[in-house]
């Protein structure tokens, strides 16, 4: 019999990992609360406006293939954003559209990886980065982060990272920020470190920025092109989070970059995206006036943030009230990873805490191991207040069942 | 410098290699008879049952992800469609949808192919099949058919090749049906001797349908499922063709087989679905109700394949009344792929021939050796039946004009 590929294996999510079970368990009549998806039309109904654009776009036959790289409408309008935002001067040929950052992340490392091939992934990580890297039969080296440090980035770390592999071909760095699974917001003089780090070892940098607009508690975001200024590197965002429409499948790939290399990764990005033609169409057109509404959007983006800050806060606030959780407060995004105490309690790892508490409590998070991050788990902060503090109160009811 | 992965060349799609070109010229004012692309919305408007319940998903919040692997009416509807035409007896969970028919592709090949592996392509061949097993670093293994055969189906040639590789890993073998880009459209008695060859050399088979409902002349279509009876099998297939939806990327594949290897392909199918969470859930509900509504579906279908099969027949007519092409009569999808002369024309070959004939005379056609077949070229027979005729007459002048 003819078996899978070796790399096959590393195809996996841990956040949809309890999904059949879930599934399972609500199909027999159990409650479950869903902590695991980063989902927000779920909780924020999508814009009206957005809705609006996308309806006019089918009622008028925008239905056929659009042009691979994204509609010049959409391309233009996320140019200009980013510009706006960031005082950049990026060009709307400078952007590729895809179905989802997902896909960019596929076509990045499959466009830059030959076998053991390495790439340095900021740790905690999203999933998907190290899934992506495996799957091209590349090898992730991490950088970690310390919660005892609030999850600050590490600059000796990465330096450590980079000098350790001299002579192995490192591809690119890539990192979150806002960061998934963490919710921390990294600094200007942070990102300043990092792209001189970069600079100095000619490393290609990923800046995973889908949650740009997503920051409270007084923080003030900066992307990475405010500091890389023209050093090789690109920009990942899209429709899903910012603008409340995970189901469009619509996210991009801004090169912020001028040099050689990252011309050649924005044209062998568009090579990619020729082989399947199109994003969904319609959906670019919704997404160009999501952005390019400002007015509306700022509007429903200021609702949805502030509801975000107070959900988060008194989350924070609960899972430091429990004698098993600890997390630094996040300030952007719309997760929090806390450790576990789990040497107290009579579970494995944090595989089996993460069913069992499904099975036993309804309660679906997801296990922190699938983030780099062992004895954590990652809580998804978007449900309404009352349902995450039934939730927290049952996580810890949990804990006391499972204490040793 | 960094560069680029060595399979990363191999991320090309010739279908959009002119669309650069063809912008640059349409925006000097110049202007282009568009027969590259097989987009049926941009002539046949998209049905309107089908964007109502497009609309419908969208009013009533169908925003968030959906379900990695298609959403449960979506997979019910195919696998009912699938049964209801081929007499099979498919399961829901045997279906997964997925970014168009592209995405299936791509995630095919990554779960078979380690390095070097092979791969069975009948040529000529869409050309997406063989990047995808270029980019997944394996080798694609060609079996002809002859144009003077009607491109019919080889046994020897597939026999022969896959007994030159004994020992190698042939991972699968793959051919469209009906072909793009011949329009041809395999008998039944040819798909039991594939069947035959497939399951004497346990090799599993890949079955793109996409246009299973796209045939004319009279001829009647056999689905692969109909003949491997269980054997190691997927079908593929999706929304863009049969229900003119190419701007939705809705596609999926169906695993036909019930032995232990389908089952695996099924499940590291879900797998890679599950890294980019959901394909565009709106269009999820609008395809389940375009296939749902049996009697609207028939109705637009019956009008566009009725107009396909006169503009194809006139476009055969025209072709083999050229001195410069003759090509066999297509009987499914909605491509033609003639012969040129190329011996009498002063053309280097046929991508020097498709780049003049778009500068010098606007028709934007596809170069053969795209699909494995130099030489020819690919004619989309959608466009109104008096722009094929004035783009086969423009055709005609620019081969008179570059005769030797």
């Amino acid at each position: 019999m003819q078996r899978l590929s070796r790399h096959s294996e590393y195809a996996l999510n841990p956040i949809e990992e309890e999904d059949k079970l879930s599934y399972a368990l609500a199909s027999s009549g159990k409650r479950i609360i869903k902590l695991n998806q980063g989902n927000p039309p779920l909780f924020f109904p999508t814009p009206k406006y957005t809705i609006d654009a996308y309806v006019k776009a089918l009622r008028s036959g925008k239905t056929g293939y659009a042009f691979h790289a994204g509609i010049p409408e959409l391309r233009e309008a996320i140019a200009e954003r980013h510009n706006r935002l960031y005082k950049a001067d990026a060009l709307a040929e400078d952007v590729v559209v895809t179905q989802g950052v997902s896909e960019s992340l596929l076509y990045l490392n499959s466009l830059f990886i030959d076998p053991n091939d390495r790439v340095v992934v900021f740790r905690p990580y999203y999933p998907l980065y190290k899934s992506c890297i495996q799957i091209s039969a590349g090898k992730p080296i991490f950088v970690d982060s310390y919660e005892s440090d609030g999850y600050r980035f590490n600059p000796d770390n990465l330096k450590k990272a980079l000098s350790s592999n001299k002579g192995r071909r490192i591809k690119f760095m890539i990192f979150s920020n806002p960061c998934n699974p963490t919710g921390m917001v990294m600094q200007r003089n942070e990102l300043k470190e990092i792209a001189e780090i970069a600079k100095d070892n000619g490393v290609f940098v990923v800046s995973d920025e889908i949650y740009d607009e997503i920051v409270y508690n007084g923080v003030k975001f900066t992307s990475f092109s405010e500091v890389s200024k023209g050093l090789p590197a690109a920009i990942l965002g899209g429709a899903s989070k910012n603008f409340d429409s995970t189901g469009f499948r619509i996210g991009y790939t801004l090169i912020a970059g001028d040099d050689r290399l990252s011309i050649q990764v924005r044209d062998k990005l568009c090579d990619y995206a020729k082989m399947r033609l199109s994003s969904n169409t319609p959906a670019e057109y919704a997404f160009a006036e999501s952005i390019n509404n400002i007015k509306a959007h700022s509007a429903s983006l200021k609702k949805m943030v502030a509801q975000i800050e107070k959900r988060m806060n008194s989350v924070y606030k609960l899972v430091n009230e429990s004698d098993y959780l600890s997390a630094p407060r996040p300030n952007g995004a719309f997760y929090i990873l806390p450790s576990v105490s789990m040497e107290r309690l009579d579970l494995r790892d944090d595989k089996e805490l993460a069913e069992r508490l499904l099975i036993e409590e309804g309660v679906q998070i997801t296990r922190g191991s699938g983030f780099g991050a062992p004895g954590h788990i990652r809580i998804v902060v978007l449900a309404p207040q009352d349902i995450l503090g039934q939730a927290l109160r049952k996580i810890d009811k949990f804990f006391v069942r499972h204490s040793k």
